[in-house]
């Protein structure tokens, strides 16, 4: 078993759980078997669902654990009374050697504040941050900080685009990601002054491990340009959700407007279309920063969404994001 | 003529100009003959293309300037170098009372630039904002400030609010839009300091001018609930930018998976799509704050969308958008 990728998953969070995390399991076993799971949650529930297979039986081991973090909980009472929830146990098993990653589609706050509590930063880092992945019109980028720190200087932002190529690096085999800094403008006088410090920085460095780009504007995200853009917690949440929000006004327009008889006939034009910008292939966000990484799992999404989430999982492990997060570092005085 | 609106072109300004400036006052003339156009540009140009029509004889003034400003020109430059040209000529005519808005397709930040150096703002308004038109579920909401100031306090952010409201109710006779602020979450703990301060500001002045509605997501703007949406420069340039860039990257990818027969057979509803969701209907971004409104059509925007912007210009004026401005203000210390 040492060659295995060992997740460590909250099998309780976010909707229709556990039903969907046990799919996506047996979706993700049936294309691939490098992984194996330690399974947190009560066990009674758990062990009818595994009983049922041989391969869930082989690739799985059940922890029972006695509580649920609920969604609406807020973070702080999430983690003062959540000692004994599946979140906060799957989480403590990467403290504990246990598991490499941890995977939940449960409460994102608690997530960040128990993973916080429990883990310690990687030498060097102060502000672990949230980072996911935009599709663009060659495959994907990595955009970060999605929310986790509202404000950020010149030293933050800096490790952001260490601690980002590296998450490029280890998923998609790229030696040296295009990175730029999210701004209003493209002209080096463009922006905030924690921007432009951060600007000078990455210039000034001649990153070997990274090629710095400038600035890239919200309308070129997609483009496919870039693979990893940086930018403050703020700023990032508001670009994916606001993404997320024209997307489903596009799409729901464009139902509307399609008459039946064009949409029957479309159908497989539709279909090839909806796989291509399927969200639940750019679902997960990996909390980077902390001594083992921590993914999130969209608390609606499907089983063949949280089977895409256990993929992130595996190659993240497998291309020792860590260690590349250490060797990227950049010193800064901030 | 003193029913009439009269507003100050600048002819010069953006791509193929001046020939989709007086195709667009033409479109405009076509259904609506309530505005006078002071024309500021070459007059030997302007002459010619204007002697063809009477229309365009009987409602237009050309005013001969000599410069024009570029649009890669910096707006510093520009602002030192540029008092000869048809931008600040046609902006100089709103500061003489002669017109009683002005119009651009020309350099935004030329513009802006100008704008403060030639025009005071409002009693009471120390940052003066650019608010753009958002299609929504319903119609269109207002998004303000789009780019004006990149840092901003809880008493520019309560300002924006006051103005954006006054810009709503101008344009659409609504007497109470709804407004929210821009923020990571809906929870009031959410935010930067200055957000929670303009949020506790437009809670306690429980404003008779609009309705306040605490905070939005960027996945709600295009919901159709809010009417008008305040945020920082940078935070909304980013979001604009970045919904445009989404939308682009939806519609090229549709476009690529549908074959040619089903584009033939649903062109009917195509067209239906692309009407509703025309970015010309939508351009145009206004200047709010200074004791004339100055509006902003987009440089590569087209005839149609020139005659667009011409409707907005019309509509502030008639809808008296500085007295609602100077009504609607609340008093900050900051």
């Amino acid at each position: 078993m040492s060659n295995k990728v060992i997740i460590a998953i909250d099998a309780m969070g976010g909707e229709n759980s556990p039903n969907k995390i046990i799919e996506g399991i047996k979706i993700s076993l049936n294309s691939n078997k490098e992984n194996f799971f330690n399974l947190f949650g009560k066990k009674e529930i758990l062990e009818k669902q595994i009983s049922k297979s041989k391969i869930l039986r082989d690739y799985c081991e059940i922890i029972d654990t006695k509580d649920i973090i609920l969604d609406d909980e807020s973070p702080l009472t999430a983690a003062k009374g959540g000692k004994n929830s599946s979140m906060w146990k799957s989480i403590e098993s990467l403290k504990d050697k246990k598991s490499d990653i941890s995977l939940s589609a449960g409460n994102t706050g608690a997530m960040l504040v128990i993973s916080r509590l429990l883990l310690k930063t990687i030498n060097g880092i102060n502000k672990p941050a949230l980072a996911g992945l935009w599709p663009n019109q060659n495959n994907m980028n990595v955009v970060l900080d999605l929310g986790a720190n509202i404000e950020c200087n010149e030293k933050n932002l800096t490790d952001f685009a260490c601690m980002g190529s590296a998450l490029f690096k280890s998923l998609f085999e790229n030696d040296r990601p295009k990175i730029a800094l999210l701004n209003v403008g493209l002209e080096e006088h463009k922006g905030s002054d924690v921007i432009k410090k951060t600007f000078t920085i990455l210039k000034e460095n001649k990153i070997k491990n990274f090629n710095f780009c400038g600035y890239i504007e919200g309308n070129h995200i997609m483009d496919g340009e870039i693979d990893v853009i940086v930018t403050d917690g703020f700023t990032g949440n508001v670009a994916l959700k606001t993404a997320e929000g024209t997307a489903n006004f596009i799409t729901k327009n464009l139902k509307r407007s399609l008459n039946k008889f064009s949409l029957i006939l479309s159908y497989n034009s539709m279909k090839k279309f909806k796989e291509k910008l399927d969200p639940r292939k750019y679902n997960g966000a990996i909390f980077l920063g902390l001594q083992s990484p921590v993914v999130k799992s969209h608390g609606s999404i499907d089983a063949f969404g949280f089977a895409h989430s256990i993929n992130v999982c595996n190659k993240i492990v497998k291309g020792n994001l860590i260690e590349k997060i250490e060797s990227n570092l950049i010193t800064v005085d901030a």
